[in-house]
């Protein structure tokens, strides 16, 4: 039931944690409704004038979205804050004492939920990876003679229980921020909640054209629509899993064999340069081309569709960044190969990852501020000299790049990458924890800088970003779980090849097969909930709708008796 | 927000499917609360004279609560409705031509969700127990020639799949009818609320005593109770599990070893029936510890208990029923003995098992009866002659059997002994499916009469149960789940013995002792977020009490406005 906003009634809502009363988001939403409510309220046409251009304002046209269309306004965005900017920068990003520490309220309501969950999960992983790296040091520092053999499992026992407990703490961490911010619900119902919302619109649509789901016809349309989604999605889902196979899978192999043979360093180091270079165009084409293949799943709700997006790239990225390693430790058993190749990709990628990540949106903001003060040097003449500057901060910060993902901007921000990039890194130091257990260590430092870049790319490069809804990690949360199960099959192929250096270990091909198929079949098991939802749509069309239904019923009633007492007052 | 019900408001309500306005649960605690709120309203105590003994009554005490101690009522248990019942009987335990398809509506409208749920879930199963039935006969019936070393791992991947669809499909079919049932939530959304209805009247009961989660003490509090509960259910489930490896392994071993070396048939016999007196006293005993056992835990609510009960009374079960069945498969590779208890499990126990299932209950109420009988013989004199019968329907009725499990009436019905002899069975025939297709066609005929059987009991056998408010198959599903997994490995190795009848595969002893490790690892992966909630407790009782608060406030200021505007008026 939906009642105005009364001053008085004040004391029935939960404080913001700094005492405000409407969070960033909120405050973020009634500006952009306020600012595109301007309309012309007049009984006729409007005209507008403005360098020269005559603007025609129709009646109930919104007056900024006139402007924006006729170019006139470039770009709505929110500003900074300088005064909590410059707190936060203090206390946040240059504050690097706090190793993984940082103010979570701050950034809450600097940024809203969902940055501000980014960054702490990405701090509670950072702590959490304290442990398996001080044990990885341990196990490369200290020689255990005749233990070692026993030494590696347990190592693997316990990284993998880690994992898993880290998880299920995160989940716990999860709910804790969302009661830290008065979002009065518990995680799965958080997450049911967020495609409702989506579905509730539809609904409401539906309602006023009398739609109803009980009816057999409607019924049979709702289901028809569910189970061509679910085709379109398989489809979808086969031509970017071929498309990874037939295509990617050859050029990968091509490159770990070329690397494998290759003997000289330098040919090695031009080996890369070029394979990076391909590979990189090749995941942007095909994280476009998931884009475009999203548009064409009748997803419910954008969080579903950012999910099947997730999900598409993340396969891409998997097969860039695991295939070789996979090459160098499985088929070829090359474990020196493998520890080079992964301390490459962690330290000097990252390393590099995060100075580009830094650089660029600097370089492009310098370039964009060069070409603007040329231009207004050029309009005003050569007369006035150099002292030309740009005079306002908003003008400052237009030129500044946005906070996007590499994918495109319609569905996902900047933090699509930077998830990618931890959801890599994570596979990477899991997967073959056993073949390089110092892996860990370098893990931590990573993402210790990690923490302070980020900080600084929001604060300092760019401008800042739009605020959105959601609280938790979303389809990310799966792909960690997924890669902890893929973890345990590799590292116990990794055991193998370590106790076997020899090759004795001999396994009958129809063992292999019939274990190959096990690991399908769990697979199978583990994989297919995700396919079909628990709830058919109609079920879930009819149940939403009886809600609004009887919301909307409720307040008709009490309403009406409200104002019955007011008729006989009078 | 609770109002009180008017019968002008009517329309608002959604009707059950034979157009009453309340359900019979509903029905029935309505009933319960009239009879039970029947109390001395007096100013003084009351006396009260029964057969020459007097009962002091105190002020506000309950009539019929008190008689009850006394011993002069003697049960309070719903009647069977005779109109009803006929149709029933008619419509569903006589309707044999139907083979799985039942009257789930009238079910539910006599008997409630809870066995509604049941036997829709039975009939489902076993309409898709079909599919492996057909499949199983022509692999059975059909000689594939050199084509059967594919046959087998077919069937086997075909079964798996079909087990997962299945459970998915349930799931699915559940929510639908949940929302037949007119209860407006998704099957998600319905477990949580279970375990919440609970924890709101604990919140409500802390709430009066000023108890508030913000309060730094008092988190600690909940939060040292949460891990104190599940310290204690780790301990609890410890003790069943070496109850379980320590007393029951070396039994269950030594029955399958004497099995195995026994050569006449009728000392088989014997042995089989001192077994089996023997295993059903352990495991009656076994169920009564885990039932004392739960008290000791702290669980959030009966739906919890139920559930942890449940996992404990099916791992007693579960190694019951299946250890000998892998020593024969497994240790022995003796797939014809594995047959042969297959077949004397699924047909001779069961038929068995279904006569008892009718036949104690209706011998204890003759019995009864007959006692009751002679009694009232007695009492009257032998000289009115042979012509007393029991004269009400009430008194024959009181002298039914109640619907119970065997474990004890405390925290289930007899529900938890029909789903437990279903979830053996789908153990049974799914994790020895490799070796004996055949199985599903047995299942299939056990399971249409089961279907009748169970009918026939609840309606001519038993009193008619009390309705339970739960509407899904709960703590089984889980369990379903966990047999399906089990089947991947069990058939997978049970493939390894029949493609490897001569024993020539090896397996180093390194590399088994990894997969063994691979397999208890995504055990633990799987299995570890059932243990540790997702929601910490005091996050959970934080925001029952933010949602119970915002619920008193705004039911408050809405009856002082009302009740302002109508001092207004007066």
């Amino acid at each position: 039931m939906e009642l105005q906003f009364e001053w008085d009634q004040v004391t029935a809502f939960v404080r913001q944690p700094d005492g405000s009363l409407f969070s960033w988001f909120e405050r973020f939403r009634c500006f952009h409704h306020l600012l595109y409510r301007i309309v012309n309220r007049a009984e006729a046409d409007l005209t507008l004038k403005f360098d020269g251009k005559e603007i025609q304002l129709q009646i109930n046209e919104s007056l900024l979205k006139r402007f924006e269309d006729e170019g006139i306004v470039k770009q709505v965005f929110p500003l900074h804050d300088e005064k909590k900017r410059k707190q936060l920068l203090k206390n946040w990003a240059l504050n690097w004492f706090d190793f993984t520490s940082q103010p979570v309220d701050e950034i809450y309501l600097y940024y809203g939920t969902k940055i501000a969950t980014y960054f702490s999960f990405l701090g509670m992983y950072t702590r959490w990876l304290f442990f398996p790296a001080a044990l990885g040091l341990a196990l490369q520092l200290i020689d255990f003679g005749s233990m070692q053999l026993v030494v590696l499992p347990a190592f693997f026992i316990f990284i993998i229980s880690w994992a898993v407990f880290f998880i299920q703490f995160w989940k716990r961490k999860n709910s804790t921020l969302l009661a830290r911010w008065g979002i009065n619900c518990s995680l799965s119902e958080y997450k049911a909640l967020d495609t409702e919302r989506s579905s509730s619109n539809r609904v409401h649509a539906d309602h006023e054209k009398n739609f109803d789901a009980n009816k057999p016809i409607e019924k049979k349309i709702l289901q028809r629509d569910e189970w061509l989604g679910l085709l379109l999605r398989i489809r979808n889902n086969t031509i970017v899993a071929l498309a990874i196979i037939c295509l990617q899978l050859p050029f990968e192999l091509a490159y770990a064999h070329l690397y494998e043979i290759t003997e000289s360093y330098i040919l090695k180091l031009l080996l890369t340069a070029v394979y990076l270079l391909a590979i990189q165009y090749y995941t942007q084409i095909g994280g476009k081309m998931s884009v475009i293949l999203i548009k064409y799943e009748n997803n419910q709700g954008e969080e579903s569709s950012a999910a099947s997006l997730v999900y598409k790239v993340f396969g891409l990225y998997f097969m860039q960044s695991y295939i070789g390693l996979f090459y160098h430790a499985l088929l070829h058993r090359n474990l020196t190969t493998l520890r080079e190749v992964l301390i490459q990709r962690l330290i000097v990628s990252q390393v590099l990852e995060n100075l580009i990540e830094n650089a660029y949106p600097y370089l492009k903001y310098s370039y964009k501020k060069y070409k603007a003060v040329h231009k207004k040097k050029h309009e005003k003449g050569s007369s006035v000299g150099k002292t030309i500057r740009l005079a306002t901060r908003v003008e400052k910060e237009y030129l500044k790049p946005s906070y996007t993902a590499c994918i495109g901007k319609e569905l996902e921000d900047g933090l699509f990458d930077d998830y990618l990039e931890l959801a890599l890194q994570f596979g990477m130091i899991m997967m073959f924890a056993c073949a390089f257990p110092l892996v860990f260590c370098f893990a931590i430092v990573n993402n210790i800088t990690e923490i302070r870049t980020d900080a600084l790319k929001l604060l300092v490069m760019l401008q800042r970003p739009v605020p959105r809804t959601s609280a938790t990690i979303g389809a990310w949360l799966n792909i960690f779980q997924f890669l902890i199960v893929t973890a345990i099959c590799t590292n116990c192929v990794l055991l193998v090849c370590l106790y076997d250096q020899e090759g004795k270990w001999r396994i009958e091909p129809g063992l292999a097969a019939i274990l190959i198929m096990e690991h399908v079949l769990l697979l199978i098991k583990f994989g297919f909930s995700h396919f079909v939802p628990e709830e058919p749509a109609w079920v879930k069309a009819n149940r939403v709708r009886n809600v609004v239904q009887a919301r909307d019923m409720y307040s008709k009633q009490l309403l009406r008796s409200i104002s019955n007492l007011e008729m006989k007052r009078n």
